[in-house]
């Protein structure tokens, strides 16, 4: 369990996600904080946090004290355009809709095609910003506030240059090599990016509140650096695990890695075969052994995504987790199984993105979120 | 003569222009050119080309020959708004509306706000927005066409960033490091400015000609290096010579000794004390020793200014070379002399500069060339 890495761009191995927090110095996410949650939002937990797939923060203790005293908070999270998302982007989109949903809060979503277009040698910005299209939908197809939500992309939103700009005086080289591995050979776009991706946790005088898997975490670690000394907030966090490929365990859904992803615009018939041919199970060599042995469900990509994200309900869950433990499953009744899930939810999804396009100009610019946005000027203190 | 030393921060010593047309490896701008120049203008060249205060150029002969073939050109100049202007930083933009106005072309003005504050660790972004507006009148009040030219300041015309991006990718930290002198202290929004910077050169698919003091060259030859890559031209550029400062002819004048230099909106009468005060002449030690020797006009800061800007006959600059020379002047009178001339432009700028007040609108954003930029979507090969 020693070999994994995380970083913003790669993540390697099977990863101890008891390890990370101490490395990262983050906190877990413990059942006080989540029964308080469940307590405020007078709700039950949905299962990215009762199955503790969010399991670290930082500060949203705070968060929720805010919350609790009056003050509010608000919700940031985002997305790169580089290419068609899949199931393993999408999940922390629900997880942050059930947030915004719950508090009643607002939520900005950032589409950094200037991230995505600077970092990747092969993509063209004409390419980043077609993505960044594709990928709204998807998002919009979540269910968000059109009212609360506000969906920008960095190249339209250009505002965001003019917040960026104190922010990047706060940043040295140094400072931004030791966090993301800058070198000699970065372009000068990369090594501003963070002051771009930063300058959202200051679009309210609140504190910040973002959703994100763990590997995102170093850009946050920075604006907490200097955040307070620009008169605002330490950003707050919940950091999720990684989705795993259908491949494997190790690392996350990848969509480099075509034959381990299921894209959101995936035919949902071809994603049967897919999962049927390529999912990795616990399964023993033969099905005489299973039924001997029993399965192992906690080497299974198939009992992970429905842990994940695709069996909502826990007592369901447990029956097959022992059941396969028993030796009474086989691994083709799970794999059917939940390929029947994938599929509907697939075809719920592909649906209500169709009618997202009819929606796209209410998040980006008519929507009441967006108009305050696009009206706003800069915040006081970033006018440095 | 050695020790000089010039970088678009510090300029130091008594500058040999020769030395530095080898050392930029530009071009010395010709009698050629400027006869062609006149020719295609249909003029009789200003002072500040007859004398030489433009020395050096890059592509000018390709700006002069795209003229002629009708491809046309366009200018391209700017401001760093830190403090208030001196006569040394208004001097280039009389040079750059002589060749709008004889050239019938448009002109692009960049108030650099943003890169003012990143790089001045004492000014706030409020700072140099309010010499942002304050320069902007001095610059207007040099009486540039309204509806040929844009003023835009980047904090505000931020659509500069989506421009920037493509740049940005084509320039690494080690180029950067190279032609600025970037260290591991260096802002990241300071590494990132070169391409905000370069932007500009852009707006047109025609070849643009910068009109600057030499020290900016480097960031030119930046935007020569990767301009051709994006489908543009290189920039092309016309290289001034520095004004020197009140009490010595090395450098140039410099808004941080303040008392080398003529604000222009210094009032006139202190003006004349100032000049009186510490004005550096070619003078001997005594009245008697310079009529029996004659003054060194070629030492003389009040000389040179009569040279650069205040004495527009060339015959009565001549005759007062000579009338120096052979001890028939002594300083005191020179000093008048100038003063009267500096009053009178003074007074008459500050007149312009009242009325400029309500032309900042149209210059930034109501005249001809100001809509047309911000309605405009990003350039073709910048879309990357």
């Amino acid at each position: 369990m020693d070999e994994f890495k995380v970083t913003p761009w790669d993540v390697e191995g099977l990863v101890d996600y008891n390890k990370l927090i101490e490395e990262f110095g983050t906190s877990p996410l413990t059942d006080e904080l989540l029964e308080k949650t469940a307590q405020l939002t007078k709700s039950e937990l949905p299962l990215y946090f009762r199955r503790r797939f969010f399991f670290s923060h930082r500060d949203y203790d705070k968060v929720l004290q805010d919350y609790e005293s009056g003050k509010g908070f608000f919700l940031y999270t985002g997305r790169g355009p580089s290419g068609p998302m899949h199931i393993g982007h999408i999940i922390p989109f629900f997880a942050t809709k059930w947030l915004q949903e719950k508090f009643g809060v607002n939520l900005y979503i950032q589409i950094t095609d200037d991230e995505k277009f600077l970092f990747k040698d092969k993509l063209t910005f004409e390419d980043t910003k077609y993505w960044a299209y594709q990928n709204i939908l998807d998002i919009i197809a979540v269910g968000f506030d059109p009212d609360r939500t506000f969906i920008f992309q960095d190249s339209e939103f250009t505002k965001i240059y003019e917040m960026a700009i104190p922010i990047a005086k706060k940043i040295n080289f140094s400072m931004a090599k030791a966090v993301f591995g800058f070198t000699e050979q970065s372009k000068i776009g990369m090594i501003f990016y963070p002051a771009i991706q930063a300058a959202p946790t200051f679009f309210e005088k609140k504190r910040c509140l973002i959703p994100a898997a763990i590997d995102q975490d170093p850009y946050w670690r920075l604006q907490r650096d200097f955040a307070e000394s620009l008169g605002y907030y330490k950003t707050a966090a919940i950091h999720s695990k990684f989705v795993p490929g259908l491949m494997g365990l190790e690392g996350k859904m990848s969509a480099s890695k075509p034959e381990t992803a299921i894209y959101l615009t995936d035919d949902p018939e071809e994603v049967g075969r897919k999962i049927w041919k390529y999912a990795l199970t616990g399964g023993r060599a033969t099905a005489k052994e299973q039924r001997e042995k029993g399965g192992e469900p906690e080497k299974c990509v198939v009992f992970k995504w429905l842990e994940i994200f695709f069996e909502e309900d826990d007592k369901k869950l447990m029956e097959r987790y022992h059941a396969c433990k028993n030796g009474e499953l086989l691994c083709g009744q799970c794999k059917r199984y939940l390929i029947k899930k994938v599929q509907e939810f697939l075809k719920e999804h592909q649906k209500k993105r169709k009618e997202a396009e009819k929606k796209v100009e209410k998040f980006k610019y008519t929507g009441e979120l967006a108009r305050e946005q696009w009206d706003k000027a800069v915040p006081e203190a970033l006018k440095g």
